[in-house]
């Protein structure tokens, strides 16, 4: 027989009662029953009930084992009364009776419950991590995350993809995020850099010839942490693609990702054609460019239906900046003045003067509008705006008012806010959706001056045609955002692979060809030597799994993550470095400023 | 159609004949023959012949294009005369007519030539790496190697495996070689350390309840280039198990291994069942624990047939050390004295004295030894030599003598050379070996103490009581390599997991308890509380890699290597960081000693 395990504590069945078994594994509890011992013996794959007679040979070491002990038994499989039976267990048709247990490692008193899993201080969840990683949820959700990690390399690689992986030691990366810094022992104060993400490397590999890349690539920021990224090191499906279009890596993409979200969604639905939304229009009518599609309310422009109304603010707003727009916020079922109250009042607390609304009832047989807006716009333009939000009689409708770059984001949480309160979202699904047509531009106001929107890297739409004759706030980028239930969980671009056409967007944000070349060398000197067009995208592992385990921290999807203050409490890393180290790699902490 | 292609440049077939297709891609090379262009397309796939004739409209672009420029053609496929179709292309049978000519991306005169690879220097091809890895070989490699990565993970998790990532932002490694540091930017004056190898990490998961762990996993060592190694990183096929005996871990990656190296012989042999050779077993019979087994010599010890003999040096040295011994080296087809002569040559070029011998040939219908030491010895006991290693006519043998672990080396290289030079192994398959049972001790000459002989972390043979009762230096570690003709392809261990077995041996080299909790501080704290027996092996994925692609350098096998000098010409890494770089990292690189 195996020296531990004939099987796993996962394994035993009905079928084999009778049987002389061996198993190994964790002492999840024992417990005292009359005198019979029952011990629940755990490991990787699951847990079996072992009982232990007064008279069985076995019962002097049960005696003694306790919570978290590494034990061999070997035994009788026997089947359990009906009574008895655990359908919530895989093994729950059977127990084993001990007639040998042998104690492979004992454990000393444990400074974390791992049975039970009663909520514990994160600096000893993270100390001792290896219990912390025993404890059932956490454990599953490990493991689902190493499931998803492999279906993303499965259907990558089905998609035609193949995994490369490329340079963890490599140069500082002027633009984006802080870098991890590396000294270089062998060229005295000079340094590599972690990449904050393979972006130069996978378009070189494009103008190498590659084709279709993907890595499950890790990327390293040295930003502040913060509740929503781990300090340090994180994970993105990282893909890129030549001799494509933006609709090819969409297409690509989508059966990927959804695929995905179907295979660990539990059962919940998942949008089977990802709308592909222009960001103009997802600010417009969902205040966001990561919206919240579960959310049903879509907002609208009724500005006409306020402009020379008896309503004065908003009429005089209207009347003294063409920019100004009307903004309606539609709340099916919100129609009472207490709930609308309510949403007035939470507008205040977030620093607004207020949120004018509108609601319907049913009157003498009619649908009509109360509260003070209505009153003062009169019944028919009340009712047009009613008409045109396809509102009725126990609904409601926020409004806001201004120049709509100012007060998207605000409008965004009103509307997230109203479905919240109303329960007008089904949460149980995965609502996704591409946003596209990013602009390429934006104004720096500080600076009175234009800067990339977001990637320099991306092709403006129009090309070098666009950048020299086109309005540059109105140049769209060919760049796109995967969006899930409110997160991004991708974003990616065509790239602007013309060095005529990088270097003339490098200057309208007044930046020279010098400039490319210091910031971005080895690409730029790549695309003079026959460059594909090339494109694609990342997706944030650790976002994804979140959205599919449910965790609501980053910590619960991490096998050994850093606490908030980056510190690795079970390596106990970062640590000084020894006089050696330093006198190698020629550097010297700098002792902190004394302050008095 | 699609805007860039129709068909990859390795797709078209006869049956396309006939259809309008688009190909992007680089041209590979462009021919006039006889006012007629014919231009090569490449892409990542294969490549395509197209056909431009004067009177085509797409003929004007033809002629400007060069060789690495990027272009998309239509045109029509036609099927080629018998005469020039290809067969050693996959589209051979076909030629694309270009109607259309549409370049994408020009390229300035090439560095290094990508059409017929001609050799060139290092650095270039190193500064334009997305040009050196457009040439044919170098992209195959990389191809192969992305195919072989795929495939070890495939079978991996046939096996039951599951991938984990483990942290490379950690604690700095007090064995082994030298880290690279990563100064911590939130704790002036700490540093994170990356991982030699992720050793500590797959203990922690076996003790938090994971089965079976692997990884493909990114390793950095900051050690002084060599050329078998690459400065800074390489990746390990890292694998870990609980509740294993070393010959599960065997079993278990045995069929791993060996259904990799079939996958991708190309059709060359591979061990069928690697044989067990047990250390002490591998340096006598092949002077190496990494031995050549293409290579069919075995040497055995014939001491006792020189003991007493007429050769006075050989006899004294048995009659005055009880340690000496006399090993022959057996070279079957090397009877000849210029053969034995030029051995003897070889081994004083080495330093050594020389290299015995005996050569045996056919006289009067007899078997006869030759030479000064079959002389010296006389006929029986040459004879008595012959038959113990069962030489014939033709045949010769080689002797060294001495304290076999001061010779055992020498001897080790004296049998490849005499195989290699008698052509004796049949180089092309893949001949693999298990090395097992390592000494678990070694004696330090120079501190006259013992030391661990290579791991710290592996289960000593015996456990606790061999430590207590048996002489240290002949107790062997759960300790195994896997080899493959000559070359250390994995290492592995059942690891120590028993605090107080661990606090014993690190007694006996010296160290304290204190010493292992400041070394392995997480490790040693997490045995404390339930660990299971655990082992596993990490094999060397570049390795394999240059093996099963014959790559003598692992520059030909490496996307984007640094040079001898560690550097990454390329995006010019190392490089100087800014001063707010040095500032927020709290270091301060230390000017270099001006020598006078």
């Amino acid at each position: 027989m195996h020296r531990y395990r004939s099987h796993t504590c996962a394994a035993l069945r009905k079928s084999d009662v009778g049987s002389n078994v061996r198993i190994s594994g964790w002492v999840h509890r024992v417990r005292d029953h009359g005198g019979v011992l029952f011990v629940d013996l755990r490991d990787h794959y699951g847990m079996t009930q072992v009982v232990c007679d007064p008279d069985s040979p076995a019962f002097k070491s049960a005696e003694i084992v306790r919570g978290e002990w590494v034990i061999r038994i070997d035994g009788t499989v026997k089947a359990r009364s009906e009574d008895t039976v655990n359908k919530n267990m895989a093994t729950g048709e059977i127990e084993l009776y001990a007639r040998e247990i042998e104690v492979l490692s004992a454990a000393k008193e444990l400074p974390l419950p791992v049975f039970g899993e009663p909520e514990y201080p994160e600096d000893v969840r993270l100390k001792y991590r290896f219990l912390d990683l025993r404890r059932e949820t956490l454990h599953k959700n490990i493991v689902k995350r190493t499931q998803i990690i492999a279906a993303m390399r499965r259907e990558m690689t089905i998609g035609g993809f193949t995994e490369y992986s490329t340079p963890i030691l490599t140069a500082s990366s002027p633009e984006g995020a802080r870098d991890f810094l590396v000294p270089s022992r062998i060229h005295p104060g000079k340094f590599f850099a972690l990449p904050q993400a393979p972006q130069q490397y996978k378009q070189l590999m494009m103008v190498a010839g590659f084709d279709r890349y993907f890595q499950i690539a890790p990327c390293f920021r040295d930003e502040d942490p913060r509740a929503d990224r781990l300090p340090g090191e994180f994970y993105q499906l990282d893909l890129e693609m030549s001799f494509v279009t933006q609709e090819e890596v969409w297409e690509t993409m989508e059966p990927v990702m959804r695929g995905i979200f179907e295979e660990f969604a539990d059962g919940k639905p998942v949008t089977q054609e990802f709308p592909r939304i222009p960001y103009d229009v997802a600010l417009r009518k969902y205040g966001s460019d990561k919206p919240d599609l579960r959310n049903p309310i879509e907002m609208e422009a009724v500005t006409e239906h306020f402009a020379g109304s008896g309503f004065k603010v908003f009429a005089g707003m209207i009347a003294s900046n063409p920019k100004v727009e009307i903004w309606a916020i539609p709340a099916k079922t919100g129609g009472s003045r207490a709930f609308c109250d309510r949403m007035n009042a939470w507008a205040q607390s977030q620093g607004q003067p207020g949120l004018g609304y509108i609601f319907w009832k049913e009157e003498d047989g009619k649908v009509a509008g109360s509260g003070p807006l209505a009153k003062n716009i009169g019944e028919e333009r009340t009712e047009a705006v009613r008409t045109q939000l396809g509102l009725e009689a126990g609904d409601a409708c926020f409004f806001v008012a201004g120049e709509p770059e100012k007060f998207y984001k605000f409008a965004g949480e009103a509307r997230n806010r109203a479905a919240d309160e109303l329960g007008l979202s089904n949460k149980d699904q995965f609502a996704l959706c591409w946003i596209v047509d990013f602009p390429f531009f934006e104004y720096n106001e500080d600076e009175k001056k234009i800067d990339f929107a977001h990637n320099p890297f991306s092709m403006p739409q129009g090309g070098l045609d666009a950048l020299e004759n086109q309005d540059p706030l109105t140049i769209k980028a060919y760049q796109y955002d995967m969006v899930c239930n409110g997160f991004e969980i991708a974003s990616g671009s065509i790239r602007n692979q013309l060095p005529e056409v990088m270097v003339k967007a490098f200057e309208m944000v007044g930046l020279s060809q010098q400039d490319v070349e210091d910031r971005f060398g080895g690409l730029y000197r790549a695309f003079q030597y026959g460059a594909p067009p090339h494109g694609g995208m990342a997706a944030g592992v650790d976002r994804v799994v979140m959205l599919l385990t449910g965790a609501k921290n980053l910590r619960e999807i991490t096998l050994f993550p850093m606490n908030q203050q980056a510190q690795d409490l079970l390596m106990g890393a970062p640590s000084e470095a020894s006089p050696t180290q330093l006198r190698e790699l020629a550097i010297r902490p700098i002792p902190p400023v004394k302050k008095d």
